[in-house]
C-alpha cells in the first residue's frame, strides 16, 4: 500500500497505486523501448501550452504539488501488474511478457525535473516543466503529468481573473455541485483558492488543504418553515454567528426587510448579522437597493453576497453598472472553466542522446509553424526593469544564454529585440528533483496564493485585461532559434530526397 | 478506515471518509434543524435538469452507482469531526458544538431513495432520483448527490450523441491528459463507455472498471528513433499483435506508404497490422487517401483511425463529406463535455410532514415558471405504443395515476393530452435503498451500456438529431398539476396579503 508509506498533504488522489493512471500507448511504448534497449537512454522532454486560456494573455501555473507527490509515491502494485499481464490482443496474444513486467515492479522515477513554482505567471510556448532522464520513465510521466497540471493550471488562471474583476472584493468558490468528478472540486477548489478566491464551500477540500470555508442555508431552509421570516428566525437561534440570508426565496425586497428584521433581533442579543445574499433576479439592482436599505436600518458594515452563474466578465459588467456587491460566489462557471474548459497542455520529446553520449535535438514537425515543438534543454529566463517584466526568453540550456540577449519572435522571424545587461534576469524553471530524489518544498498554500497577486502586480494592466489583451513579449534567443530552423530544415530536405528517391 | 470495510467495484472514491464532500451549508442547516427538532422531520427531495446538454433533445442517466456507495460508506470519521470542532465563526465562536458533533458520529443514511437506472434516456424536468426520509440526512445529500450524478450523466449523454454521429463505427475516449483531475477522467472514462465508446485509452479506468483499453504508439516514439521507417520497423518487432501506426509526424501520405511497407513484412511474420491514425491535417481527405492506398496494397481490413480535437458535429460532418474513418479517437471535447461543461442538475425540498405527520407539498417560487420545482412525492411514467416512447408523465404518488390519464404541458396549460389505456407504461425510478438498507443491485457496465443503445431505440429519430431536435412529450399528471398552481396562488396570495399589511 503506497498510500500508506508516502505520507501526503494531498491523501485524495492516492490510492493503492496511480501508475496506472496513463494513457495505455505509453505502456505499449515503454514495452517497446525496453525491447529496443532504448528504456534507459538519457531524453528530454517538456509540457507546454500554445493558447492562453479564456481569451486571456496570461495563465497561472498550479499542480505542481500533487505531480511532485505522484512522482514520489510512483511504483506498479502487484494488482496493477496482474491487470497487465492479463490483457491480450484482438487475436489472443499476451501483450505484456512477465519479465518486462518483473523490470515494471522495480521501476522507480530518477528522473531530473524542473518546474516553475505554482503561481507563476506563464505565456503560450513557455516549458512549465522539464523532464529529463531514462526514455522510458520520461514517457511513462507524460498523461499523469499532463491530468495533473493541466486542469489546475486552467482554473488557478479562472481564478486569478475571477479576482482580478473583483478589484479586492472576497470571491467565494462554491463549484462542487456541478464540477467534474470528486476531484473535480477538490482539486478545482484548491486551484480557485490558489488564483484568488477567499474561501471555499466544499468542506472536504477546506480539512485536505487548510482552505477557509463558507457557507450559510438554501432555499430548502426556507420552504421548510411555514415562512421566510420564521425561517430566518429560527436559523439566527441555531447558529447566531453565521447569519448571511438567502433573500430570494420569494420576494428579494421583503426577504432583505425580514434580514433586517431578524438582524435587529441578532444585535440585541449580542450578534451581529454577517450579511444577505442574493441569488436570482437582477443582481446589480438588487444589490443597491439592499445596499440602500441595510444602510438605512443601520447595517452599513453587513455584506451583500451575490451568486447565479457568475464569471469575471459579469463581474467586471456588474462593477461598471454601480452594484453595491461586496462579496462573488462563482461556482460552475469558475471550477469548470465554463467558457474554455481545458487547457491545451502538451508534452513533447526535445532531446535525445545519441549511441555516443551526444544530445540530439528534436522536434515534431507540422504545417503550421505554431504547432512545431522547440528543440532542446530549455530553460525560460524572464527579464524585468524597475521590477516590471517586459520580456520572458525561451532558451538552451547548452547554448546558454547570451548577455546581452537577441530575441527572436518564434512565429515572426523579422521581429527581433535586443534584452540589455542591465535588465534583471531571472530563470523560471527551479529544480525539484535531482535523480528521482526531492529537492524542493511546496510553499504553502496561503503563500502560493499571496504569490499569485505579488507574480501579477509586476505585469502591465493591458496584459490582464479581458477584451483584446496586450501579447507579452516571450521570444526564442537567437541561437536556439537558428537551431530550431536549421532543425526544421533539415527534416523537410531529407524527406523531400526521400520522396524523390521514390521516383514520386 | 471505511474504504476496507466496505468492498467496492469503485475504490478510487474511497479514502478515509467523503462525508465532508459537501457544501458547508449543508452542514449549519443540519446544526439548525437539529437545534430545532427538525432532523428526523420526513421529508422529499428529488434531483433533476432543465435543460438537457448540448443543445440536444435528451440525456443519459449515470451515475448511480458511485452515488449508491457513497450512502452505503457515509459516516463521519473522526478527523473529520475534529475538523468540524475546530471551525469557528469570524468572531472566534465554536461553530458546532460537542453534542451535535456526537449526534453526526453516529449518524448513517436510513432514507428511501429512488433513481431511474444507469442508462436510462431522461428529460428536462423529470427527477432522476428521490430521497425521502429525515430532513438532516435528506439534506447532507444534496451536494454529492448532484456531484456524482450531474458529471457522469453529462458525459453518457455526450458519447451517446458521439455515438449515434458514428453509427456503428468504433469510438475510442482518450481524454484523460485534458480532463478535469484524476476522477474528472476515470469517471469519465466510464461514462464514457456507458454512453457508448468501445473503450478508453486510460489504463486505471480500465482496470477499476473492467474496460477495455487501446493504443499503440505517439509522435515522440517516431522523433526517438532516425526515420519514421525505421520507428514503425521498431515498433512491430516489440508488439507485433498491436500496431496501429501514427503516419502523420513528418508527412501523412509518406507515414502511410512507411505503414505498408511494415505491413507487409508483418504480414510475412504471421501478424496483421491492425491499421493507421491520422491525427493532423485534413482527416476526411486523408482518410479516403488512405482506404485507397490500404485497399490497393492489400490492406482492405486495416482499419483507419482518426483523431484531432473531434466531437459529434465533426464526426457527423465528416461522414457526410465521405470520410473512410473506421475508427473515431475522441478525447478532450468528449471528458470535459466541451461545449456544454456541466449538466444545470438540481435538487429541491418537495414536501415535509407537518407535526401531525400530514405531508405538505413545497415548491420554490420564482418569477420564471420554468424555475418553478414541483411539489408532491413523485414518480415518472413512460408511456409507449408498439415499443415506441409517446410520452412521459410526472405524477404524484400519493395523487396516483388516473387510467386514462390526461397530461399539462406544464409550461403552456392550454396543451393537454389524454393517453390512453392501451398504452404500455413503465415506471422509471426504482426503489435503490428502504430505510438506508440497498434493496437494488447495478447492472455489469456492460449491460448498462447495451441498455443505452435499446432505451435509444425506442425513441424516435427526431428527438436524436443534433440540430433543432424535436421536444419529446414530458407532460405532468392533470392533477399534480393542478396542486402545483394553486399552491403558487397561495404562496403568491400570502406575500401580497404581507406586503398590504406592511402598509406598502
Amino acid at each position: 500500500m503506497v498510500s500508506s508509506a508516502v505520507p501526503s498533504a494531498y491523501p485524495y488522489i492516492y490510492r493503492e497505486s496511480l501508475a496506472l493512471l496513463t494513457d495505455f500507448y505509453q505502456l505499449t511504448m515503454a514495452l517497446g523501448y525496453w525491447r529496443q534497449g532504448l528504456h534507459q537512454r538519457p531524453s528530454a522532454f517538456h509540457m507546454f501550452f500554445r493558447r492562453a486560456p479564456f481569451e486571456g494573455g496570461f495563465a497561472i501555473a498550479a499542480g505542481l504539488q500533487p505531480f511532485i507527490e505522484f512522482v514520489e509515491s510512483f511504483r506498479f502494485s502487484p494488482s496493477d501488474l496482474d491487470y497487465l499481464a492479463d490483457l491480450r490482443s484482438p487475436q489472443g496474444e499476451v501483450l505484456f511478457p512477465q519479465d518486462f513486467l518483473k523490470y515494471l515492479s522495480e521501476l522507480r522515477i530518477t528522473c531530473d525535473i524542473d518546474a516553475v513554482p505554482e503561481g507563476t505567471v506563464v505565456f503560450p510556448y513557455e516549458p512549465l516543466i522539464r523532464v529529463t532522464g531514462p526514455l522510458l520513465e520520461a514517457q511513462l510521466l507524460e498523461s499523469p503529468l499532463l491530468n495533473l497540471v493541466n486542469f489546475p493550471s486552467l482554473i488557478a488562471t479562472k481564478a486569478a481573473r475571477v479576482s482580478l474583476a473583483a478589484k479586492g472584493d472576497e470571491i467565494l468558490e462554491f463549484g462542487l455541485r456541478r464540477a467534474q468528478g470528486v476531484d473535480g472540486g477538490l482539486t478545482a477548489s484548491r486551484a480557485a483558492y490558489i488564483g484568488g478566491c477567499t474561501a471555499t464551500s466544499n468542506v472536504l477540500a477546506g480539512k485536505i488543504f487548510d482552505i477557509p470555508v463558507r457557507g450559510t442555508h438554501s432555499h430548502s431552509w426556507i420552504m421548510v418553515f411555514d415562512d421566510e421570516l420564521a425561517a430566518f428566525e429560527a436559523y439566527a437561534d441555531a447558529m447566531p454567528a453565521n447569519c448571511v440570508f438567502l433573500v430570494d426565496t420569494y420576494n428579494t425586497v421583503s426577504g432583505i426587510r425580514h434580514a433586517i428584521d431578524i438582524g435587529k433581533k441578532l444585535r440585541q442579543r449580542g450578534h451581529e448579522m454577517i450579511g444577505v445574499r442574493l441569488d436570482s433576479g437582477d443582481l446589480t439592482y438588487l444589490s443597491i437597493k439592499a445596499r440602500e436599505m441595510l444602510d438605512s436600518a443601520g447595517f452599513s458594515n453587513a455584506s451583500i453576497v451575490a451568486s447565479n452563474e457568475l464569471d469575471e466578465w459579469l463581474i467586471s459588467e456588474m462593477k461598471h453598472q454601480g452594484a453595491k456587491v461586496t462579496v462573488w460566489g462563482v461556482g460552475t462557471h469558475l471550477v469548470t472553466g465554463f467558457d474554455c474548459p481545458a487547457l491545451d497542455g502538451v508534452y513533447k520529446l526535445s532531446a535525445i542522446q545519441d549511441d555516443d553520449g551526444c544530445w540530439q535535438y528534436k522536434l515534431k514537425l507540422s504545417e503550421q509553424m505554431r504547432k512545431i515543438s522547440n528543440p532542446g534543454i530549455l530553460q525560460v529566463a524572464r527579464f524585468s526593469r524597475h521590477g516590471a517584466a517586459v520580456a520572458d526568453v525561451i532558451y538552451d540550456t547548452l547554448l546558454g544564454l547570451p548577455s546581452p540577449c537577441t530575441i527572436v519572435d518564434p512565429f515572426d522571424a523579422t521581429r527581433e529585440k535586443l534584452l540589455s545587461n542591465e535588465d534583471d534576469r531571472q530563470d523560471l524553471l527551479v529544480p525539484i528533483f535531482r535523480q528521482g530524489q526531492r529537492v524542493y518544498t511546496s510553499p504553502s498554500l496561503a503563500q502560493i496564493r499571496a504569490d499569485v497577486q505579488h507574480n501579477l502586480s509586476h505585469f502591465h494592466y493591458t496584459i490582464k485585461r479581458f477584451v483584446n489583451p496586450h501579447q507579452y513579449v516571450v521570444g526564442m534567443e537567437r541561437n536556439l532559434y537558428d537551431v530550431k530552423v536549421n532543425l526544421i530544415k533539415k527534416i523537410r530536405q531529407g524527406q523531400a530526397a526521400k520522396i524523390a528517391s521514390r521516383g514520386e
